[in-house]
Order: C-alpha cells, then structure tokens, then sequence
C-alpha cells in the first residue's frame, strides 16, 4: 500500500543509522530506502542494527546525487530542523503524513533526510516542494536522523490508518474504561500503595479459605486487571482495606475457635 | 512543563539504547529517565549515543526494581507489542499521548519500556493501568526501544502543544499554498523535469539580459520556491518552457542585429 513512497537518506556517515532506519521503514510498512552517496555501504553494523528488516537493505537503491534519487517523484519533501534565510512551505510531521498517504495514491512521492552533522544542504532544500520538522524542543531540538524516519513514517502510517478508518492494530481490544479526564474529588492512589494492597489482598483471600495459595491460577491477574481499571482513589482504597482486614479478623476468629 | 512525567526502561541489555533515549526524551522536552536494573550503566557508548542530551543521563535515577521506578505515579502505562492471554486496558500511542498530557497536569505519571528482546514481564505489565502499543506492520512490529520511546514522548508532546493551541514550532511560518488534495485535470510535472526546467529558466533569463550569471543573488532560490510551491502540472509546464524558449529566441534576434 506504501510502494510509491520512497525514503531518501542523503550522504549518511554512520551504517547504524541506516540499519536502524531500515527497521523504522519496516515497521512502519514501508519498503523503499534510496541511499544517496552513502559514507559505508553496504556495512555489518547497518545489517545488525536492521534486525529483521535487512530485506530493506538489501534491496535499498544506492545512487549518486538527490536528483538521481527524486527525479520521477512529483512530490518531494525535504527534512529540516532550521530556519532558513528564505523561508519555504513548511509542514509539521502530522501535515507531511497526511499529504503523503494522499499523494501515494497516485504517484512516486520522495521523504528526504540529510546528513547526521548538517542535514540537506540549501541546494538539497531547494530541490523540495516542502519542507518538514518535527516540533521538537526548541533549546535542544536535533533528533538523531534514524530517530526522525521513525516519527515521519510512523506518521505517514497513522494518517493511512485514520482515512481508512481502520482500528490502529490488529489486537482484539476489550472495551476500555472512559479515559479518567473528569474532575475527582478525591485523590487517586498510586502505585506503591497498590503494591500492598493487592499483596493484603491475597492475604485475605487465603486466610479466609478462598483462594489457594499454591494454584492460584489465573484470580491475581484478573483482581490486578480490575483494579488497574477501576483506578482506585483514597477513600475507595481504604474502604476495601477495611474489607479485608475483616476478612483476616473473622478467618483469625475461626482458626481460634477450631482449635479449641 | 512535563516535570510530572517520567520514562522508565526495564532491564536494558544496550547501553547505545539507553542514550539514544535520553536524545529522544530531550528532543520532546522531556528531562526523567529512571533505569530499573540496567545491564550496563554509566557506560561511554549511552553517553555518545545521548549526543547533546548527556544531562538527562547524569540525572537519570537507577533503581532495583520496577515498583521502586513508579511507586508514587498515579498513572503508569507500559509498552505491549503483543496481544496477551489476559486482554488489558490498551491505549494507541496518540491516545497514550493525551493522557499522559492531561494527568501528567496532576500527578507522576510513569511510561514504562521493557527489555530489547521480550519487553516487558507479565508480572510488570500487570503493574500496568493501561498498555499502550505503537500501530506498528502486523508482519514485522518490532520497533526498537529507543524508537518506541521517540514515538511516544513525540505523541505526549503533539497532545500538548494542541491542546494549548500552540504552533507546533517556534519557527515563524509563510503563508502555505492549499494542500493540492483536489483532483486536477492534468498530470503533475515530476522533479526530474523540474530541474531542467530551472536551467532552461535561468539559461533565458541570462540569455536576455535579466540575470548576471556571475552575481544571480536570491534569485533562483526565490524562483525554485516559488515554482515548488505551485507544482506545475504539464499543460502549464509546456506553456513556461514556450516562454523561456520565445525569450531565448528573442535575445537570440537582437544579438544578430547588433553584430550587423
């Protein structure tokens, strides 16, 4: 479905990056890796770092200059984390995903990445229709170049996913709780003191005869999923607490009595 | 502005792993890394990998166990690649974004990545309110951790800046041309083209006595911005080139004349 997208890397110094890159294409469903005058190529750290995705390495086209890479491309899209002097159409990650799933549909479209050091050159950025960044921090905002592949990709297949009105995996998904953004008017427990509540717990559970210590099967995963649901605040907690505790106080009082 | 959220990576075997996340989490403007029980830690490979984010590893905390990592968070999701026997509250990664963004307003929240090779434990997941899971290739979905880690501070930092209705960049935008989403009557002219497009250009602009070759300023960055911002389709394509050629023609004439 992503044949006519093509991601163009540009005079890469480091193979990790183009293997990694490789395994950003790959997971994202994409296949089509242009090496424009790589430093190393082909190299093992490149095919270590592509894990299981050196199928994309292998059939990576390598060639000499960006023009060779984009010539048939009638939409090219160039990475850039800088201002320039003139500034150019610029999209976010989100926009550049959304043009390139539309435009893919029907013809050769070009994502464009530069050097880890530089990134394009101007010359580069002015063979491009747009410019792209990732909003990043503005005080340290220089993704690594293997880093920022992942995020357009990874954009480029959200923007497919939505339009196709498809469910975003393929995971059977439970229903899920409502999202918990409502105001609350009491505080949420944490996780450290679910930690011992779920330890008391089971300590109920067993003490009172209820849950067998040594097959306990599948019940505390399922109280654990409950819970982590039910997200418990302070006074739900201590109300179950409660509960419990009476739980041990009654088993106690019928363990003493049986031995008497 | 994201002091209550925090990443925590389970295990790591890589040290590379654990610099390139603390770049992924600096790029986002996110500052907590706490490593539970990392194979290696300090190790000069994390702090070459973490580029200029070296601090986020300075103040990254280690610690024995994950319950120690987010015993004071109130909402902790953990990454899931795969579907599990036990369904549990899941979360795309845009989703996860937003609700990190919204709760992290109120208390520690904690996402939580596993080990390079099998992520993370049942027991760990199930420490879990919500699993949040990267739509990733059905075939191949195995992003790796530093990626998924970049994925998902970008999504927490995207919710954030839309929810405050902010520019996604500090960058001062031109005005774009409308995305050319509506269908056209005519092919789009590809980059190949383009470029001799623009030597033709600048050949008759020279030719004519417009443009000094040997101090052309802006102009033909200008010329190219414009051009890739309007995307000629074939018919106005031919119709340029018509002109160039008539003016090539021209200049042509007069030079004739004058050597008369």
């Amino acid at each position: 479905m992503f044949s006519n997208i093509r991601v163009v890397m540009v005079n890469t110094s480091l193979p990790a990056n183009i293997g990694a890159a490789a395994r950003a294409l790959k997971t994202m469903g994409l296949g089509n890796l242009v090496l424009v005058d790589p430093q190393v190529f082909p190299s093992a750290d490149a095919t270590a770092l592509a894990s299981g995705a050196s199928d994309i390495l292998h059939y990576a086209r390598v060639v000499p200059t960006l023009q060779d890479a984009i010539a048939d491309c009638k939409l090219v899209i160039g990475a850039s984390a800088r201002s320039r002097t003139i500034p150019w159409s610029m999209l976010d990650s989100r926009q550049a995903g959304e043009l390139v799933r539309t435009e893919s549909e029907r013809h050769p479209v070009a994502l464009v990445f530069g050097r880890e050091d530089r990134g394009l050159t101007n010359e580069e950025l002015q063979q491009c229709h747009y410019h792209v960044y990732i909003p990043s921090d503005s005080e340290y905002g220089v993704l690594n170049v293997a880093a920022a592949i992942q995020v357009i990709c990874y954009e480029v297949r959200m923007a497919h996913l939505i339009a196709e009105n498809r469910p975003t995996t393929d995971i059977v998904q439970p229903a899920s709780m409502p999202l918990p953004n409502a105001p609350w008017d009491e505080e949420l427990v944490n996780a450290g003191d679910m930690e011992g509540f779920y330890q008391h717990f089971e300590a109920a559970m067993v003490e009172s005869g209820f849950l067998d210590p040594d097959n306990p099967r599948q019940m505390p995963v399922r109280v654990r999923r409950m819970f982590n649901r039910m997200r418990l605040d302070r006074l739900e907690y201590n109300l179950w607490r409660g509960i419990f505790r009476q739980m041990q106080a009654m088993a106690a009082e019928i363990a003493r009595a049986s031995k008497k």
